[in-house]
């Protein structure tokens, strides 16, 4: 099931995706986004999305220059959907929804260097995105959230789902929706090469130590696979 | 107060801003967004701006695409807001609100090539705009909108406030909000380059005819001027 993308991708670009933040800042907890994003990669957080969905381009295009100007360089900054925020900041790369630009479209406007994930919610998109220009995918939802309880929303890919899902592709698997420290192991031990948080991050008190329990989750996970 | 940028500007590039239609697809009676665009240009429009607040980003980009496809070449496609849909479709600029990205990087961005229009809401951002990397300026809004009404919008700049701006700078000037066909002359005799609708000929049950009536009106405007 390995196309020659896929190998052609993991050749390219290593990218640690072991704890992945996605931003949220209705959730924080009288923080600033950059201080959040400070304790979070101090804690192990390893790769930042800066999503947000209700602002300007202005605002969004300032989120980013700042998170940019804080980040330590091994850690990717990756902007969520609008890829010319990603260009316009030099971010590392862009997360796509379903809904968002094209994967193609996305990759012949930032080059090869960048990094593109998206986001697959059932089989058949998995499928899909095989065949197209992906670093890594997001499988989305692993577990229903609470945030995502309505009719329209995709089900969940469940563990069982996302051990499927592990089966049918070597491209990079994290996995969203729902992760906390109590599940996090059972989700890496699943297949998933990372896990990708929102509230279990930005919506704790103490981001950077949310951050840590959910590494050493992923270490314990990982240790006991091999 | 011409600056020198304003001077490159203007012999850089030769846009006909006499008739710039603004799409808004909930004003549509009935037709599809291509079908309103054909007409429109059939009846006269010279610059089609792309504007959708309220769709994800891959239906934006469809749209552009469709849009595309179909515009003569002398007509320029410009996307509002989004300079990653413009660089997708490769479409002839952009037009900028000031709670968009900044007009430098979006044109670092998009290149020399690309039209940057700019709204400007006021003078101090018309006295700042005159020393951005812009094609033309869009006064806005001209008069107040039924669809701007609540108290943050913007003061409408009036024909005294058109007028001034006009003495302000040699750039492009297109004026936008609540223009029709009783008030075109008055708006082309006030120093603006062009007019901008959107409800004027989206909400027409014949924009064909609308535009073509509009484009009389700026004909008899400019005769009396000369």
């Amino acid at each position: 099931m390995k196309t020659e993308r896929e190998k052609e991708n993991k050749k390219e670009k290593k990218i640690d995706l072991s704890l992945y933040l996605v931003t949220d800042r209705r959730l924080l907890q009288g923080l600033s986004l950059t201080d959040l994003v400070r304790k979070a990669v101090y804690g192990g957080v390893t790769v930042v999305q800066l999503r947000e969905k209700e602002c300007s381009s202005r605002e969004f295009y300032e989120l980013a220059l700042e998170l940019k100007k804080i980040m330590p360089t091994e850690i990717p900054l990756i902007i969520n959907d609008r890829v010319d925020i990603a260009l316009a900041v030099r971010a590392d790369g862009v997360h796509l929804g379903q809904s968002d630009l094209p994967v193609k479209t996305a990759r012949e406007l930032l080059g090869q260097e960048a990094i593109i994930g998206l986001s697959v919610e059932n089989l058949k998109q998995l499928e899909e995105a095989l065949h197209l220009p992906v670093d890594y995918l997001a499988i989305s939802p692993v577990f229903p959230t609470p945030t995502k309880t309505d009719f329209s929303s995709p089900a969940a890919w469940g563990l069982d789902g996302l051990r499927q899902a592990r089966n049918l592709t070597e491209l990079p698997l994290v996995a969203i929706g729902g992760i906390n420290e109590e599940n996090a192991e059972k989700v890496i031990s699943a297949g998933a090469d990372g896990l990708a948080v929102v509230s279990a991050i930005c919506a704790s008190s103490d981001p950077e130590q949310a951050a840590r329990a959910l590494k050493e989750k992923i270490e314990q996970a990982r240790k006991k696979k091999n």
